[in-house]
């Protein structure tokens, strides 16, 4: 029998924190690019509106594993009192076939996304950024503000606008530093105490904001974040300045939009899987319109393995949609395995 | 945190019993053919030419389930006195899509796919069948005639042939009885003692014999049941007498083949499921050599649900191609985990 170690969300919470999955899941974007790492074909499937599953599977060469992601989503169970995303990670050692271990998907998703983001902004974001907008105050998004505030050094503001209701936002703001501290820059800590503080001593001095106007707010951000479900542009192309980084991690299935596709007009367009971009993602929005053709968009790991520049000027409009590849949750999955092994954290059992 | 089941081989052979994964396994192929159950794409990946994976997932109205296996195989595992098999089962509630238990798979496959012929062999066999050949004894062999011993009442002798080598079969025939008694037949006593006592009673009365002579085991057999990884053909189409009924079990992806293809020409073919089967299974041959047509060939589940009729004449050749799909994973999974409730079996842990 097979020793297995299983991962509960709090496990994860405990062993994650977000520099350390930001670094794995760059590491998983250049994999993609130099084949260093496969993503197999993504299984979907809708029960209805408001329920779907997705398994998303691949083989990390580096590390000698693969695996597979089962992500299911009950958008009413949040009338029954429970959590809306559920699902599994399953690790094999790709020496012997053996499982290694079975993780708890939505927390790790979590962390993953939010760095998906970071990388993204690292790479094509002007790094004296002092305004970050966050679209969206749903699950997603205190993962996504940490992890900017991790790459964006000089950040001094986050507007949060939910296009659901600003009374949302309102409270998501009063809870937001303390959830940063705890949920997160805590978790640096254990791991790497220096930046834990500095990380710390950065969130003190951001102002974080519940933004009504999301005109205004998108003007005055040169970062910008959206995660919600919408299926309608959120954003238009006149309010963006010169110099504006997006990061457009919603749409995840066909009809899902956040970004008016004007906005690929002045733009350079970035995805993290150029197919799966093209067909569920953000950019399915453009080409269907025919702004821009699917040839127009760059694979950000061709970015990270320095293969394409990445933003070449200060006032460039640069565009990155996330959909999300096997490989990050690869990547994330397995730091979390080997933190688990070395801190003895989780249940290991013989499958 | 969802309470998730952990399965391991142990419990698995502890808490099924073939009856009754004869049973679910028949359900498995109703409800394909009812559209009850849905079968998602397979993901298949080979690592090398000996090691490969393979994810199969999908969707069981009935009970409530869906979830997917990811099986390996690692063929040079046996040099480091690992088993060639490993992988797991994970099931969700299709109510809330929590996860509900993380199931052994290489035990559940076992059971599932000796089932899958047993159920052939009731709906498609002559009933007074007193002579089964069994091709190849590996891991699959034992399984395979344990399910066709419960569905054969009249059978006396079983006759295995081992391609590879005469004295493995030699081997594995002295160990048989034993095996089918503490392996299988002491399961059945957990949950039906009159029909344990029954088939143990049967396993006494049948001749286990070690054949060496194909041609002969063939013209002799009214059973015939193949499970190798075979790349060429292993049965004559001039060997087989009127009325016998073959399960063809081992092939399972392109260039596999355990029978002449000459066979399809006056046999009645049959399936488990017709898209895979002919481009995996065994059907991939005769469609190949132009012997059949795609069409020609039945899905053994409308026969199950009685859309079309099984053997109409003792005379008939039959020949079912088994490849294996999700809805009998789905259902022999599902059947453990209510019986490890019910029985107290298992690892619950916090997910």
């Amino acid at each position: 029998m097979s020793k297995v170690t299983i991962l509960n969300s709090h496990d994860i919470g405990t062993l994650l924190d977000i520099p350390a999955v930001i670094q794995v899941v760059k590491d998983a974007y250049a994999e993609k690019a130099t084949k260093d790492g496969e993503i197999w074909p993504m299984v979907y499937n809708a029960f209805s509106e408001t329920a779907d599953t997705d398994i998303r599977s691949g083989f990390l060469k580096s590390k000698g594993i693969f695996g597979n992601k089962e992500l299911t989503w009950f958008g009413n169970n949040s009338k029954k009192g429970l959590p809306e995303l559920h699902g599994a990670v399953t690790l094999y050692s790709s020496e012997t076939g053996a499982p290694e271990a079975f993780i708890n998907a939505p927390a790790l998703t979590g962390f993953r996304t939010g760095a998906a983001g970071a990388v993204a902004t690292k790479a094509l974001a002007n790094p004296n950024t002092e305004t970050l907008l966050m679209v969206g105050a749903g699950g997603q998004a205190a993962y996504q503000i940490m992890a900017q505030i991790c790459v964006l050094p000089e950040l001094k503001q986050v507007l949060i606008y939910d296009p659901m209701s600003s009374e949302n936002a309102g409270k998501f703001v009063q809870e937001l530093p303390q959830k940063l501290t705890t949920l997160f820059a805590d978790n640096v800590q254990t791991n790497q105490p220096t930046l834990a503080a500095k990380i710390k001593e950065q969130i003190k001095h951001i102002k974080f904001i519940a933004a009504s106007n999301i005109i205004e707010a998108t003007k005055n951000s040169q970062v910008i974040v959206t995660a919600t479900p919408s299926t309608k542009p959120l954003i238009k192309a006149k309010w963006i300045q010169p110099g504006t980084h997006i990061n457009a991690i919603g749409a995840d299935m066909e009809g899902k939009q956040e970004l008016d596709t004007q906005l690929y007009q002045n733009a350079r367009a970035f995805a993290d899987d150029l197919d799966q971009a093209s067909e569920v993602g953000e950019t399915q929005n453009p080409i269907k319109e025919n702004v821009i053709k699917k040839d127009d968009v760059t694979e950000i790991g061709n970015v990270i393995a320095k293969k394409v520049a990445g933003r070449q000027d200060p006032k460039e409009i640069t565009i990155f949609d996330s959909t999300g590849i096997a490989l990050q949750d690869l990547e994330a999955a397995n730091l979390a395995l080997q933190r688990a092994k070395q801190f003895n954290v989780g249940v290991v059992v013989d499958l």
